[in-house]
């Protein structure tokens, strides 16, 4: 049984905290945050700090922080043998080079505390400063997913750019139809197919294939006839990704 | 039994071909296309004409064409008590009110040739110009899909404008996204997860709630190391969207 102290309770956090909850091979025995507020939520179920002098030894530490924290908090963990972890897309694992033990565990999905996520087809990127991190990092992944990758750093930051269109911006533009809807008494649940159906279908061919709509088949006039229901942000962006569309396919023709 | 000439063999007609194959109250007993190589596919199974003084009588005519043709073709269809259909999402029941039955069937999907859908979940926004006709929309939409909605022209224009910021734009993003991961040798697929949860994500919570990312936390360190990693007009979408995301949830602070 390997001890875990998980730092951080934000939304990677909380459902990494509930994913080794039934393990019988890592067990987390201490959850670390500056606030106390954020802790209550953990209080009843394991023991809490605030307090970075009084954390537990363990033999694995995972700081599931923000990019500037996690900067903040390593300055004040000491020399130790521990497999010291970082769960950021966009850091590079030398942060944590100061250890003798480190490497990074990112968990590629969208978290968000109120919603429950199935661990088990999440992919994680997994990168080790040395075979030993390696062997007990595979061992922490494989744990809770079945979809384990080794990426390095370069690789990893790339991989975050994408994350942030496919993932981030999409949300976004589910948010500016949803505002589209509700201004006109539609329910945004008629458009919940449509969603799905656009995400599931890219998971089977290219979405360069996939690619439907009047900025591909450069339908003016319905183009026009859209820019004039929406808002000068709207515009923007409606303007920007059709030009980015006919761009891309006008190659085609 | 009510019989039905479509006109149109592209994405939409082809996936209403197969929707309706298995119908015991509804049978497509012709296809038209100006086109005869776009007819090729259905010859073996159904009558078929490129001459538009061939179309066959029977209850309803499917026009299921882009916008600027079915505009032309309408012309060519001369009086007649057939009830007269199209299936877009930006063209005004109106243009077809020179026929005394007339409609909208226009199903809310993306629709690819290559790639089947079950039409059972898919919206079906109908709009009819009489009772009469009204309830054969219902019945013939009833018939492939358990989700009818009557929403007027109007809505339909809005609607359409939403259904192409969450599929249209959307799937441009993933084309970027899968770009992006070509570039440094990363399988597109270790996504395909995070693309299914983000969008199911939106069936349960409201997108404004479930945004999450660099932009939304105002991490200007991550902001600027994407950019550096991403092309001219990558940078553009990225800083646009970016600031958008900022502008909404600036105000929640």
């Amino acid at each position: 049984m390997k001890r875990i102290v998980l730092f951080g309770t934000g939304n990677v956090a909380t459902h990494l905290f509930e994913a080794y909850k039934n393990s019988n091979s890592f067990k987390i025995i201490q959850v670390y945050n500056h606030a106390s507020e954020s802790l209550q939520a953990f209080e009843d179920q394991v023991a809490i700090t605030t307090n970075l002098d009084e954390i537990l030894s363990a033999d694995i530490y995972i700081l599931a922080l923000k990019d500037d924290v996690l900067a903040e908090i390593k300055e004040h963990i000491g020399k130790t043998d521990t497999l010291v972890l970082h769960t950021s897309g966009s850091v590079s694992m030398d942060v944590l080079k100061k250890f003798k033990n480190h490497g990074v565990f990112y968990p590629l999905q969208t978290f968000s505390k109120n919603k429950e996520v199935d661990f088990f087809n999440i992919p994680i990127c997994i990168e080790a400063g040395n075979k030993e991190s390696a062997n007990i990092l595979e061992e922490l992944a494989s744990e809770i997913s079945e979809k384990i990758f080794t990426i390095s750093s370069q690789q990893r930051k790339t991989l975050h750019v994408a994350a942030v269109f496919v993932s981030n911006f999409v949300n976004y533009l589910y948010t500016e139809g949803e505002k589209i809807c509700a201004e006109s008494q539609i329910p945004f649940e008629i458009l919940h197919p449509l969603i799905l159906e656009t995400a599931l279908k890219v998971t089977k061919m290219s979405p360069i294939e996939s690619q439907t709509g009047p900025a591909k088949r450069k339908d003016q006039d319905v183009i026009n006839s859209h820019l004039v229901l929406l808002s000068e942000d709207q515009q923007k962006i409606y303007s920007l990704l059709t030009q980015s569309i006919q761009n891309l396919h006008g190659k085609e023709l």
